[in-house]
């Protein structure tokens, strides 16, 4: 692919569209050259930080025409590099379009910039009895980056992903127009739903400017508890009876005490629960005490003949929970914390068969000789699994790597499964894409990002390779 | 456009892909040339009634192949003439296949052929603890169609539409080959979802052959009520209150006693709540009778201020109850029973913004000269508006129906709404199209059929004209 090189007369003519010069970083400094695994540095030539629709068209509209690659970019907490300049070009970062447009409680909307941080949505909701209901773990996320690669969260079980809480995107594509795709109404049964293509395209459709958001009445009540099993097998296998029992929980996390461990020296802090070594977390949202109590136990009948212990409850926001919860929110940083290097592999496999998985990553832990944390979604069958360098040489590191993730998506491609259930496949995973889902359909994928971006400018090198090899 | 008119070897060819004689219909009768509306009349060529994907695959790639047109079709209940051979060509009857592929509760998902009818799903499920949530009134429809239109239904308040309830789409493309879009998987972030650019395309796109559900819990225990008002308007008005009031309903639906008046003529019936003139009705479901019963109060106490009368509480299988819902599934029916002809306007709008339409709605009775009874999904903002021709010339009634649908358009438009909630564009509304959604964006869906039908072979004619005006 030859791409045109940012030359004096395009930084001239890029200027002129963006009012404030500290907006327009001509030497970009290592703050843009990588995202949260910083797995791969690329360094872009240029950042531009738009803060209105009509700099993002122009700007896309110029770099369309002059064939310059052009990066849309979040909060980089992305973890596959869909966020890096690989072919070098603009940087379009985001951050500054951080504005509430719209809070319409009557329509049960919010309109966004983009750019703004899941924090601050956050924020500017604690105190309204609405909310936005996904619930990534990384609160710093921008909510474009949500959209861009359907982030799930931790209370998709009974919410869904960030997919059925877009009611409608505003998306710049590469003629430099702006879309309206979708609308504040609920429903649409008027032609192709072209905002559900943009969700999870990671930035390689579009430039997302703009999102609607649904608003969700805030739950009155909320339980937690925490179960402890002998093993994080037993607890695993638990899981599909806790679905399978009638009670629809918000979450149902699992973690085991290996990845507990590297969080208490991580956070240096001590977990609240000493029995047991693998844990499932249950939620669930509901109208009344006596509901809550009631699922409750329901859910922890269904899992006493799985070697259940006696399950810890939590209220919403007692201490303990928020202790445990910013645990499970953290353990992505312990782990990275415990390895120089750090890859993941982040299948979503149908949810009974998440067992098969964890015995193919314990074989592999010792086939391989690789330390493989993991935990995860477990009422969604998403597992993150962390590929750990340790004391490995790179090399070393990175053929064990390969040898990791591509025994692990033969298996999820085996169970049915996805190669990713909410991080994306970005730069880090493009080259497996097409061995997954075959050339069929990478080739039907290549036609649509094709129709979209002829010229390949729009974050060029992600999710698969353009050519059909 | 030109096609190929089906001769003598077509039909030899065509033949030799089909075992059973009875399947393969060369002389269709009126069965074919039909909706539900009966507006027009379009009779096929020829009928195939495929019972296996490779049957699929091949007539498809015939088609294609010869630049045959080709129209999918479930069991006809549609209103918008999707499902006309209006160029001629191959009917491709799709409700022989109609089996359940597999039942797998483990995995929460369930497999069925295209053809298989909700009210067949319904039965299969009814002695198990798992159900398809999504509860359009029609129950004979076919769940190929339903995906096709992106049905909504009953219960789309609390539980989504038919989008959020499919994981995996078997589609056969104009190339001949089957493709899988999606996965058994509960989630992805693995690509861009072409499953759902399927749903909703009206078989423009590809011929949907097998659908895999994803199955719910059925609620154990479910309420109704029916809430009285002094008028259609007070009761819509209240509906913004029920939604904000932190309760999420399962259904709120809204029904005016001109309506009603039609159904009891219609079911020779008495509609059983005698006081008020709009009705809402609000349905909750939970896992025990104490949490129903605060839902609803909590509901009944947010709409006092609207002047709303004594609700009636209704059982979920009551008699009462069963009589209302049967009332409300057969509104359509009724309405249609009492004029020659009829057309619908199936406009989605923000929730809050129902009765901006109806009091439009009101004005065009008087203005244009039309009985327009209507009825709907209030939760959604989704109306059923019927416009009946009763006593007029087909061409008044032609000219008048054209006045009050681009009418209720432009609202629909001017509020940010959708032209259909759930029913589709088909071909009674394809020419709508361009000036609803403007000239880029319909431009882009051209782009999108032309990139999966370069021939213009599947369901020719139906959500936009092919051709840039």
């Amino acid at each position: 692919m030859k791409y045109h090189k940012i030359n004096e007369e395009d930084i001239t003519n890029l200027r002129s569209f963006i009012s404030d010069s500290d907006r327009f970083i001509t030497k970009p400094t290592k703050h843009w050259d990588h995202d949260q695994f910083k797995t791969t540095h690329a360094m872009p030539d240029l950042v531009i930080q738009p803060v209105t629709n009509k700099e993002v068209e122009q700007i896309v509209k110029y770099a369309n025409d002059h064939k310059i690659p052009i990066v849309p970019r979040g909060n980089s907490t992305g973890l596959m590099g869909a966020n890096l300049t690989v072919e070098g070009g603009i940087s379009l970062d985001m951050v500054k379009m951080n504005k509430v447009l719209e809070y319409d409680p009557n329509s049960l909307t919010m309109t966004v910039q983009a750019g703004i941080r899941l924090k601050d949505i956050e924020e500017y909701l604690q105190n309204k009895p609405f909310t936005y209901m996904p619930a990534p773990a990384m609160h710093w996320a921008t909510i474009g980056g949500n959209v861009a690669t359907n982030a799930g969260g931790l209370k998709a079980v009974k919410y869904g992903v960030t997919r059925e809480h877009i009611r409608q995107l505003k998306v710049v594509l590469t003629n430099g127009k702006l879309y309206k795709f979708g609308a504040q109404a609920v429903k649409s049964s008027s032609g192709y739903s072209v905002k559900d293509l943009i969700i999870g395209s990671e930035g390689t459709l579009g430039v997302i400017t703009e999102v609607t958001l649904r608003l969700y009445p805030r739950p009155r009540k909320s339980i937690n508890a925490i179960i402890p099993y002998p093993t994080l097998d037993d607890a695993i296998k638990s899981v599909p009876a806790i679905l399978a029992s009638g009670v629809v929980p918000t979450t149902v996390e699992f973690m085991g005490r290996k990845v507990i461990d590297l969080w208490e020296k991580y956070a240096n802090d001590t977990f609240p629960i000493r029995t047991g070594n693998g844990f499932i977390i249950v939620g669930i949202d509901a109208f009344t005490d006596d509901e809550l109590k009631a699922e409750l136990k329901h859910a922890l009948d269904a899992v006493k003949p799985f070697k259940a212990q006696k399950a810890v409850v939590l209220g919403a926001d007692s201490p303990e929970a928020k202790k445990i919860w910013g645990c499970r929110e953290a353990l992505l940083l312990a782990i990275q914390k415990s390895t120089p290097k750090m890859d993941e592999v982040d299948i979503c496999v149908p949810i009974n068969h998440i067992p098969d998985v964890l015995d193919r990553v314990d074989q592999l832990e010792t086939e391989v000789g690789m330390r493989i944390p993991n935990f995860g979604h477990a009422g969604d069958g998403n597992l993150h699994i962390y590929l750990c360098s340790d004391d490995m040489s790179d090399a070393e590191y990175a053929k064990k790597s390969n040898k990791v993730i591509s025994e692990l998506y033969k298996t999820a491609k085996a169970l049915d499964g996805n190669m990713s259930g909410e991080h994306g496949i970005g730069y880090a995973r493009e080259n497996n894409f097409e061995s997954f889902y075959g050339k069929d359909y990478t080739n039907l994928l290549r036609k649509i990002k094709n129709l979209f971006d002829p010229n390949n400018i729009l974050n060029p090198d992600k999710i698969f390779p353009l050519e059909d090899k």
